[in-house]
């Protein structure tokens, strides 16, 4: 027997369709918003990501898929989709074409090389939106709304809103300088990555996890004592327009996201479940100034906002968010005695599937009562129930599995008997 | 700038459109078909592919893209998705619980390192199927109609098969001791190639492309000698069906696919354009009895195709066969002039959002000229304009954009309106 690589996981059978089911509803709420997809490659270059994903990350030290390809160069496995994007925007020339923002949003896989655990995959699924070229707070309230109520459409109630604003390029200047000096004196008793994060992007000291940082962190000087009055303003106009809103948030004042480029408004969605248990963050992001630059592209803001599909799909199951019909039903289950009733009960299963109808045949030589059992595994409305009388009398038995109701009708008429049955307004006759 | 790897591409805006919508309407398909979706990892243990995509392969020879993890371990890019579906059927034991065939679908990204040519991408897109633990020649039947059915539905016109049987194992025996002995005298003057496949998989010289090669295999012995009885009933019994439906095919008897674990049927699906030209194969499949145990389950047969995404949709857009409304259109685009209109805009539109409305707005401070040339670029049906006056009257000006026709309406009356506009039965008031 072959084993999966070690840290993914198969997404099969109802599960898939569970996947399917967020990404597509997901993908439909960003259209509404007149965002478009953008499908960038899993493999990229791996100067790329040290150069967008930043140095200082998690992910870029120790997580990334890295090897060298054939021809000698090196490649990394996507570890996440914003810097993509923004290549391809860049590489496209969009800004020449169209008008601002590019609205972007993605889904698909991405690679990170972490210890495996519970939830944690080293392949795992994204959905994100990516609005680059922004004017205005208004976008950044955008992206934020467009998180909140796609979250709200999932089924997910008691979502709560974490944010705080890293400000301008004034701000971060005076508040990394006065950090610079705080932490000048308590650096040497801190935890190696502080250390180095001290001089790569002092920010992220204030989400370090261990316990003796976290206690100088309490310490620190904060950030709003340091705004620029244009960060104020936007600030200010964000929890205003959120409060007008109430959609609920509490201000961190430690939130800075584990990636190198957010500058301003930074946000994460929490989750508490309908018993009360808090259950983190489910997504999150922010706004970002140089990102795009960074990239090879101009000088342009934007801001986005990333969702873990495989944490929403395994939330929702806990919480009973899926609709019941996720899968849709088998129209028809035929079930074939004999060979000759086989070649019938397979002629007609074709003619009903090219007539839009989701039909599935029993070709096993079984037993009625296991074709019976059979046809309610697979969630089937009716059974079509071919015999020789059957084949020789040019007719077919046709039982509502739900109200054991069975009728005989000759195969011409089966047709229309069976568009009454299922409305032919409302059946979706797609296959012709 | 940071370039694309090379021989990937990106797939943006309308492009993206256009693989969803093929990828959406063969999944549909498939599931009416009682297929249900496969989502297997991106990543597998290479031996997994030298195992059953098969050492003789060009793919597992020349084009993997495989590396070493942190771990130490051989992984590899799947080169194609048949191999995990397997893997992953025989790894959650589905042939305990369920019933046979066990029918799944894929859809999703492959890689292989080949050299970069017009529409042959080193990452592209597969959608398939695989039927396993099938146990009548119907099974066959059923893949190769869903695979011509689809193509059909897709808008294809002029679909034609080729078809082989490579046979069981009692004609693949005696079948090669033929071959052994009618090439055991031109080897030497044979391609490289050629001379591995001989002691590997023999039957794959029957497809090589070299001239010469091709020469010598017109005289090689013919595999309908070679059959058994069974192999030649299975055949011929697929060969009736087709006839029988008007389903256009032709017998190749070199056609071997360029895998490894086929026996008995295989089959391609060739397009030839409404202006006559030959496009050659847009995918094929066939059957097989070895793959499943190899993989290290039991031992079942198996059917299954796949097609190329990139191959169909530029195949789609070369013959006009996309619908034109493959974008839903924008139903608002809202135009506000000045700050205080800003706010309103910004406000109703997501209000508009929150009612199922697709809707966007020009927070740019663009003057009226401009953002209809927006609407207009955004396929939008309607623009929503507010100035000072409508602010101050609590109204709004809205413009069918088709028409020209321009009314005012108080705020109030404004959703009452809009959901008249779009009949309130059509329209899909998803967001409530």
């Amino acid at each position: 027997m072959f084993n999966i690589v070690k840290g993914t996981h198969d997404v099969i059978l109802k599960e898939a369709s569970k996947y399917t089911y967020v990404e597509n509803l997901l993908s439909k709420i960003a259209e509404s918003y007149d965002y478009k997809e953008f499908r960038t490659p899993i493999m990229e270059y791996s100067e790329l990501f040290l150069r967008s994903t930043g140095e200082s990350s998690d992910i870029v030290r120790k997580e990334m898929y890295t090897f060298v390809d054939k021809g000698d160069r090196s490649i990394t496995l996507r570890p996440e989709i914003t810097a993509g994007v923004i290549r391809s925007i860049v590489n496209e020339k969009l800004f020449a074409n169209q008008d601002y923002p590019v609205k972007a949003y993605y889904v698909g896989p991405c690679f990170r090389y972490e210890r495996p655990q519970q939830g944690r995959y080293r392949q795992f699924n994204q959905f994100g939106v990516e609005s680059v070229g922004v004017s205005s707070t208004y976008h950044d309230i955008e992206a934020i709304l467009l998180g909140y109520n796609s979250l709200k459409m999932l089924g997910f109630k008691n979502i709560k809103l974490q944010i705080n604003s890293l400000g301008d390029k004034e701000t971060r200047e005076n508040y990394q300088k006065a950090l610079k000096e705080y932490y000048s004196q308590h650096i040497d008793e801190m935890c190696e990555d502080c250390k180095d994060r001290y001089n790569i992007n002092i920010l992220r000291i204030l989400d370090c996890k261990v316990e003796h940082d976290i206690e100088i962190n309490k310490n620190a000087p904060s950030i709003e004592d340091y705004y620029s009055d244009e960060s104020k303003k936007s600030f200010d106009l964000i929890k205003k327009y959120l409060k007008d809103n109430d959609i609920p948030f509490e201000i961190d004042k430690n939130l800075v996201r584990g990636l190198d480029y957010y500058s301003g408004i930074v946000f994460e969605y929490h989750y508490t479940s309908s018993q009360g248990k808090d259950y983190g963050a489910l997504g999150g992001g922010g706004h970002y100034n140089n990102l795009v630059k960074e990239v090879g592209g101009p000088d342009l803001e934007g801001v986005g906002f990333a969702f873990g599909i495989e944490r929403l799909v395994s939330l929702m199951t806990d919480d009973n968010l899926f609709p019941e019909d996720i899968d849709e039903p088998l129209d028809f289950y035929v079930m074939p005695m004999g060979n000759d009733a086989q070649n019938k009960a397979f002629e007609l299963t074709n003619f009903l599937r090219i007539n839009g109808y989701n039909c599935d045949v029993c070709l096993e030589n079984k037993g009625m009562g296991q074709m019976f059992k059979k046809a309610e595994r697979r969630n089937a409305l009716y059974a079509i129930i071919i015999g020789d009388d059957e084949v020789k009398g040019n007719k077919v038995n046709l039982k509502n599995l739900a109200s054991q109701e069975q009728k005989t009708i000759k195969d011409e008429d089966l047709l229309e008997e069976i568009d009454k049955l299922f409305g032919e307004d409302e059946h979706d006759h797609d296959h012709e």
